[in-house]
């Protein structure tokens, strides 16, 4: 169960307005790694979590911590869409090149869906889906996916922080980053907490290692022209899981031949010999 | 530009059909970390790499590797849709519940729309979205969410082979399980070598490091009760980037006030006091 | 079955083209709210209307009208697409920011796609979705989504209208907001005309109401601090459904303990402890 | 900002696993008008709400607790599926068309991607949307939304509780739908608090009345054949709004001719007379 | 503007519910190629078609029919769900594997959702998409498509026929199947017209034939190991167009060199060398 | 298997960036007829082709062509996209018009998401999709879908192609364009080649043409009204499958009466009488 404070996690006022940048910063809100998509990947992991105490506890606090911020950036978008040009008509913008360059650079579903606040879509408009959270039930599995997940969404929000000049905006970015950071630090801290303990290790799942064919897990197959990739560390020298080196197959061949289609049901009306 | 051997990467036959299974299966193929999902997004990153060389030849072989997995999977979902009960009726499931159980089972659409084939979709019949490749540009950002798709794909694999005993199907999974662990092994073992080169460093995008309020980039705030979560490497000591100590916030309050919500436009038609 | 007439039900012509508006004005034909979601939607209630007669008429009645709008809106986007800059280059537009501005400014698929005229999505470009009708089967549930949809919908006819200034455009508009006003009020009636018949009552579906906890059907929890929302005639005093009365629940806590979560079958590959 | 209890808003242990039910519960979690939906919803509304006080403190408050049965729901989904045929395969099936007839009956991403936790997903399979949200700024509109909403969302809850006879499933759902009763109560009790309190009255937007066509806002147009329809309040007599009379056009005619299709510019290769 | 009979265009009554088959009916309501997709298809080209007269009527004449489609199988999903067994829980199908059966073989959203009427989905519940439609204001590409769509629905149509031996069901689809064979004759038969009567011809769109590199307009790429393809009469010999003759590259090379990537922003903070 | 080679089919590199022009040439990368469909779709059709031998290398080889375009397209967003303004704010927009304009105009996505790359997704930014291939099993009607495509793939890179002057860009569509008319011209072909073979006929299926109500499958219902319609080839004389004339049915009736509603299941709560 959850309570809400009416203030918020972190300061979140532009200086003005800005209704185009309002659009960009919709990624971090509703975009496929934004903050909606993290709190509720690490709610769903950490409802699911079979082992009760500190991983649980982990995912449920930054889960929370993840609602803190969409409603931060729920707050800033509102407060930049403030007073954007919804009545504007092609007749005004005629003698205002700079303001048809406004109207055409914002969201319309801005104002005439959401009427001046955020939508959860990302800043191409593209509706948040369920798809996007990960939660597998394997901690190992799913560290990785978040630890990637905040490096992602910290990239976006780097990005997003060079497109704006304003203070106010500014100010919650550099927040905002820094708790990317804390939360990359701490997947992977946990990950490495969790080999430690020996709860889980590399390659995922662990369960499994035994019924796969061993000799196919350590070959770099050479697939496009040219053998740069015979250089790095992925193919030659101990693997990173320590179960054996890798190999370089410079010119891979198919290991089986041409399928036989499958004959057809007459029913189904494909086209058979 | 490719070029298209007959012959598939491994061998791809079951024993004999199963349609029910086949439906699982398509998790494999046009799933969030599916085949096509792992092909596409290498292939995507291969080409926008900014580095010529090993990482983007690397990143080459592999997403081609990966579309012969699509070839392989897709393969093998038409030869267990073989002989699926295409005009099973009603009447004909009556005195029979085991093949109104396999009519149940299946997805309609591997009779109706591709006639014995595949589709792209996952298991339960969401369609592939593009959605599900990520290509940032930054490659340990990128190498992070490859390792962990390669993660959850393992997973998801070891999950379905044993919900077969078809000898054939196993086989073939056998090979898949292997690649996942080769595939991670070389993500992680690349994370390496980005970072011994001074290419990339914790927490990604490196660049962006000076903007950011350190004070809060080593906080865990614990915001779901108890303090389980302090007992974690996350809470105190070094973090995993080098650049100073976790801290623990037992009692978190918010930092800033309520916010006061934006003046509405009269032309939004929104509530006003 | 239908039948259509060459005519349209409003005259629907634009006093010149404009090609950002038209952008726009998708949203009132294939956005959430859009035409072709009431359209199908109140077809769709009324072929599945159990009851012979005036409710069913009425639904087939209005759902033919939206019918109209979907083709007087395609027909509005066309005429306003008429001329749009379909081979307007960066070098063309690099001593005209104002052309620049309305190519920024629509959507490049209604030249690229459909050659100017409408699409099937909403003004962020979204698709159309099936998702968005609503036909439950009870009346007085869906009668009450048709009086919101009227409403939402109204909301976006009525910030659109102000981002023009085009005299045939808004001609157009001031029909479809009397329309909109017509619907709101029709099943307002007809919300009103159901539970004086007796067919159904509120809270919906009144067949359950004897199953739930009657102790928790009125009760206000305070889960956001403070506690303004106390003062609302919906914190004390008589329920709108006649059942009892409203109380305010200051200080919530849970009802139940932390849950267990379920033990993983090892198939899985959850983390277990 | 939220802080998260870990206890449960109320009980939700099922007496023992059904898998097949846990498919059609998602409905409740992630499904059009799911827990989700409603939290996301009323959050939206409450953070973007103009009026300081109880209509923002009531959404907010609402919106928490709706996050609250997100949890109880997902939750029991997880007990749900507990030990659910993992590692079922077609030759164990053969002899057990009930263990068939459930492995068909369940969603496999059940297994295959949760790893026996819930999906963000409806009972049928589909990805949660961001556009299954409504929050347009107009509370009158929104809150008729969202009462419809609750309206829905108790039918389906109705339906499923009907699906099971679990005493510990159907127990919490006592619960669920005693809330839905009280969401439903609110929204009524607060519509006609904002229309006693002069902030917004029927048709919505209000603000918008005068510019409308007022001849067409009280006509009923029979375009279903028959004339039923007129048999109702919606026909004749007073409109709801108190704006006028309904009235009934019984041989409804198009307003307007056959409009000459736009010009087509040459670039857009369009076939022309 | 349209109008409504209450009568259906052809009969649609099952002898028995199915509510198994129901599922898969949908396919042909809200599938890809389904009565929805066709009947926006033809409307929206007929309301955008820039030619007064026999094409813009065909069109609107064909788009009519097809609402009755969706109206005729809409009805039939709704008799075919008659008396689906909404309330029969795991209980009732422990002793009954048949019921099981047909229990996991629904669409839950048949019950849930819809309340024993349709849903506009497909027959994997995946809902329709208003990108399945095609309209590009050139006449003889999107006759193309009318042809191949009613071409890919009469397989649809004829599979889902031999699914069933209910003989009102058979009796409903015999007359699809005609109208599938009527609509693919008068696409066809409507290409020929626009070629003779010279207002369009192949390869479509006509206008930029002079704009193409000539010298690759009839090469068949070897891509695929082996020259089977060099057999069809697509390989050698006058090419359909009239425009010259096919002729078969053997060993294909790329035309130019691997290309350098651009170099990238700092502010993007893409990995550089 | 595939091979990828390092070159390009053909050259791609633009004379200058231009971003706004990179949103527009994403239609023909990741749009509903972009490179991505027809790569998967002939892929698709080529593994589950059931003739060995000319159709399936056909389809395998154009397959592996159509990847060779999605690196083409994609390298040259990536190059078109190379110093898009990625740090321009509103301030630098403010005395720049023409700034604001191309910022404005821009897929934010190709900053914010791919770090100057492509993205899976069209011109308006909807993301690629599994549903938008086709493979039915059927070779003529999959061909004949074929064929369609790749005219409506061609229309798109002509529009495209007018909307920049860089002669760069123009010069690489001069290569798709005339390969899109080998595509038409090749699929034409096969499509003649089947019926000379004797493998298919129309109208497709032509295994169940046997089934249908032969008397329904030349009409032309007169549904739009006025009688343009009669005048084309397809309401008198022969049909092109060769099995009958087209009729013309003027003043179509409804052939089945109004139908009755199915009972409702109590448990369904939908309204009755
Ligand atoms: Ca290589
Ligand atoms: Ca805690
Ligand atoms: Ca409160
Ligand atoms: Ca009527
Ligand atoms: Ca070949
Ligand atoms: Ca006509």
């Amino acid at each position: 169960m959850f309570f809400h404070y009416k203030g918020l996690q972190f300061e979140s006022t532009p200086e003005r307005p800005d209704p185009v940048f309002a659009m960009k910063l919709q990624e971090l809100l509703g975009g496929h790694w934004g903050e909606l998509t993290v709190a509720m990947q690490y709610l769903m992991q950490g409802w699911n979590c079979r082992i009760p105490g500190k991983y649980k506890d982990l995912l449920l606090d930054t889960g929370t911590e993840e609602l803190a911020h969409v409603e931060m950036i729920s707050n800033m978008i509102a407060k930049l869409l403030e007073g954007a040009p919804a009545e504007q008509t092609a007749r005004a913008c005629e003698d205002n090149p700079m303001l048809a360059a406004i109207v055409g650079g914002q969201n319309p579903q801005h104002s005439i869906v959401s009427g001046g606040g955020p939508v959860l879509a990302d800043s191409a408009g593209t509706p948040w889906s369920g798809k996007w959270i990960v939660a597998s039930g394997n901690l190992l599995a799913d560290f990785r996916v978040n630890a990637a997940a905040e490096g992602q969404s910290k990239i976006q929000a780097a990005r997003v922080y060079n497109m704006t000049d304003d203070p106010g905006v500014k100010k919650m970015l550099k927040f905002n980053l820094a708790r990317d950071s804390m939360h990359q630090n701490q997947w992977l801290a946990a990950i490495e907490e969790l080999k430690d303990e020996g709860l889980e290790y590399d390659p995922v799942p662990s369960g499994i290692i035994d019924e796969e064919f061993d000799e196919y897990s350590g070959q770099l197959w050479n697939l496009s022209a040219g053998s740069d990739s015979a250089q790095g560390r992925w193919a030659s020298g101990p693997r990173p899981d320590g179960r054996g080196d890798f190999s370089y197959v410079d010119s891979p061949e198919p290991l089986a031949p041409e399928p036989t289609p499958p004959s057809a049901d007459p029913y189904l009306y494909a086209t058979v010999p």
